[in-house]
């Protein structure tokens, strides 16, 4: 239930709410808005009648939340969320794009990708360590040491990182070298790993599976706010179709289609969206003006080279060339880069 | 097979090799540009060995036209091209916004309709007088009685139009009444029809099937060619996936694939493309901002009375909002509205 | 809606009552059981209220159908629908196996490969002389001379024949060469040739499109019973979906799902629906211990000879062999071959 | 690469090529055939030329392994593979049913459940004590609790158990108390876990996941296989598509496809692959037909009191007559069940 107060409703009315919620069993919520406060409360919704909130002082109005997802909702949180990663504010007015290598490959590789991609005006740094691949013969990625590189590049440019992890029993040493966890596609309904995510109160980039309806999405989001992780970043990727011209369908319909249900922030793949180098540009122009909150961006110092996905990878120039032309298209949408 | 004169090459010499071509029982095609002429030739293409034009001394290069495709492939025509619908050009500097009600009801319907679009900006009118439904039970269009409205309605307001045509047998009637053809999706594999289209010299708008690849629109689109219309406007409006969230998932990543693979010009429709009127807003401006050559959008003079696709149509209030957003995106990606 | 009328009711009631449907201005239906005639009235079933059908004497019960489709619906029809297809039960205790060659090439080619099918226990001949391609440079059928090689060949082998319709121009002239009509998976919602099949009243072999629901396919059906012809024979031969193992992916639990909801005769295509000649002899046996009512199967006298689709074509050997193989499959179904 | 010896080639000559092979840092396997020793050879191939093995005596052929997969493809392993679950051998001649509840829900409910489908000719039960669920706030299963109770049920049975493991954390637990794992759908490209998997010697039960294409599930197996466990059992269970007539698309032509490309048994999963009780039997019967190993089907004391997945659990009289059913279609397929 969705409990609204009257503006007039004091924080001792409220705790003395919640306390009455709790006493049912049922799990409250404190979502204190500009002008007024609403409560939650989580649990069977029937018991709830006992306490006859309809006709208290201070309630304003009661209201059953329809949708699957409860925490995740916009019904219960009107305003759009704004989670923080490693200081760096998504879900603003400034659209934050987040780019590095797919792979963290070496130093020199991490080192060359990131400040390139820092120069250009990306804010955030990306690379990974522990790489889901389809094949067992492919790279599987540095591991520990991909993390402590990301660590010292990210010092050395004074910028924060983001970076995968596909197992709980890599969430601590993942969380003790970045900034941010991003659960991959194939990992999107891994719940063991979702729930772990709950438990930390680091950013989280969800991204949405190949083949996840965005009802799924946001089912697997509230399982991270669900243990009490309220900073979880939504990620449209592309979901699979029938057709090979691209290496996924970008869904970007999916960004407003998730505004309209849920106050969290969604970011765009168009790397793995797309996986043609040649679309990236196009599509991150389209993202910016369909609503995302930021971009998520492959760029390798050289992807001719690159160990993974070289093949939607920008060159350097490529990506400092579109974050100029992007800028028109952030105005036009009433945001800053 | 593409073969590229020599710039210092006459008309003459152009024609006499396209005799020579025609005369080994293949198609010759002439592709002046503004600093050479490319010829093709279309057919078994190892009967061209015989002609030995590589060592002919007006011919610069000759090379295979590698996509299944060949008269709407880029290979064989790397400038874009412009179609003139009605004497508005689609595909040049100025992107053309088409719109209108899903099915023409009425007189005064289509009128009070049409009049607002105009007044927003549109430059082409779109109602349907045969309208392809599911179910035999859904209201079907008003045939002849549509097409003459929609004729008066032009008129009225001197703006041409486009209907969709869904049979051989209404070619020519729709032909008297309208200034483009429309394929609906349902249609772009009715091969007959694409081959009546390619009788005419009309522009035909060939809208992409729920389940068609990129290259299955492009053959299409080829069926018209190949009889002799070079006006095909491609148009993007969403393919069938397993996520209900939107009626199709519009795949504007099809706009960048298509222009890398075609010389056609391209459009959007956000309206079938998402089928939810919120959502055509922001798709609009994701269209223009990569790459779109213009928008197909349905408005209703008032869509809680439409007779079909109500839930994705505008109010003309919308639409004249959308219209003015949309100015600083087409700036933003270089072109007017 | 559905009216039951008891045992005892007499022809000149049943008369009487949908007399007075048709007064209404409602689609009245007629459809006498073994036990008791069910009366069925189309249209705005409100007005049926004025009737206070539930009042009279004769009526058992009076429900609506709840389906989008009605005359297809099982609910209106609970026993199987048995097709005749020249002569051929198509929906009774044989399933029946329709076979040869995906086009028509010469009158030796269709003779060789019937003679074959005919030999093996096929009762019904295929054979396409209007092939829809995907590519206008494809082979596009024989057209008229391939429809005169079938009369001739079905004359010389006494068995009745199935072709491919794609366009209501050539309805009459299809009519006068074959006894069935196919609408292929492009032409599933050419509503047009739908309408033109329900005026006929020959056997219509109805192939689901690559991206048609089940409900999809039931709706086009409703077309076909709704102008009057009640000989729809349903088939399904694959969707289009993201794996390439198959060309397309064959959907069986279409069969009882179909079933579940109509009463009309399914059959399966495993050529089409797989698209691999070694997956055809599994499938074919799958198809039927799933229940379906006959089966679609392309033999060429040499598929590597083939103009189209030699890739899934059997052998004659082959599908000899294959139909011995079916036989015990037949049976452990309760059903002859 | 794949080494074939001439039947003549001793033990002691194998081992020394295989002694070769793997100081060359290259991965040696031994396949002993019937009449003749095959050896591979995985990594870099190209290194594998410094042994000019064309020109050894006793080495019939030298090929590469084209498929992406190795120690899975057909190419490596000409006759079919038996992996013994719990002293069960499936992949042989007999199809084996797996049955149960879909989750634990007490030891009474699997007593039950077990002692039905033991009776009926289930020879190995399933049940599921970790639920990987879509909502956070559905049934999560039972864990350590529902395994102790599966334990206890297996040995009153005296019936081998397969249960679902969904984290690297729980396979020490599930080892003790199962006999198999299972890898659920949601899970199959969760490499970490499929790595584990392969440190196990116990049979391992991969579902495709919903947009795994067959190649994607041969990748996945190969990371067991390379790893070091050859006991994999793949199971198709339902892919994801646009129609919601079925929960998942059941992809029977996966199992000829599979078998094609891979020499593991592959079982099938009606329950999920339909998701509709009705349908089960008919879909059963078409596995069986089409050449599955074994069935996965989930049978629960009492369907309308489950926890989860009611809907498309058999009552146990619906399994027993099912049971009886599927023999004739058995034998059809040369096999006892």
């Amino acid at each position: 239930m969705v409990i609204v107060l009257r503006p007039e409703a004091t924080a001792a009315q409220a705790a003395d709410l919640m306390h009455q919620i709790a006493a049912l069993g049922l799990r409250p919520l404190h979502m204190p808005g500009s002008e007024r406060v609403v409560l939650g409360a989580l649990g069977d919704e029937r018991i709830l009648d006992r306490l006859h909130l309809e006709s208290h002082p201070m309630v304003e109005s009661v209201k059953p939340i329809l949708a699957p997802y409860k925490l995740v909702a916009r019904e219960m949180h009107s305003h759009d969320t704004v989670v923080e990663l490693g200081g760096v504010p998504i879900g603003g007015d400034r659209i934050v794009v987040i780019a590095g290598p797919c792979a963290i490959e070496s130093h020199d590789q991490m080192l060359a990708s990131g400040q390139a991609v820092v120069a250009a005006g990306a804010r955030v740094l990306r690379g990974g360590a522990f790489k889901p691949r389809t094949s067992p013969y492919a790279f599987q990625g540095l591991g520990l040491e991909g993390l402590q590189i990301l660590r010292e590049v990210s010092r050395e440019l004074n910028t924060p990182t983001l970076t995968e992890v596909v197992d709980v029993a890599d969430v601590e040493v993942v969380d003790r070298h970045a900034d941010a966890f991003q659960l991959g596609a194939r990992s999107m309904q891994n719940f063991r790993l979702l729930k772990a995510m709950g438990q930390s109160r680091k950013a989280v980039v969800l991204k949405r599976g190949p083949a996840a309806k965005i009802e799924d999405l946001l089912l697997a989001a509230e399982y991270i706010l669900a243990e009490g992780n309220p900073n979880v970043i939504l990620c449209e990727r592309g979901v699979q179709t029938f057709d090979p011209a691209t290496r996924n369908m970008l869904d970007l319909a999916a960004v407003p289609a998730i505004k309209a249900r849920s106050h969290l922030p969604v970011i765009v793949d168009p790397s793995h969206g797309t996986g043609v180098r040649e679309y990236v540009a196009p599509m991150s122009k389209a993202a910016i003006a369909c609503g995302a909150d930021g971009l998520l961006i492959e760029v390798h110092r050289d992807p001719s080279e690159a160990l993974s996905d070289g093949k939607q990878s920008l060159f350097p120039a490529q990506f400092a060339s579109l974050m100029r032309e992007l800028a028109p298209f952030a105005r036009a949408a009433g945001r800053a880069l």
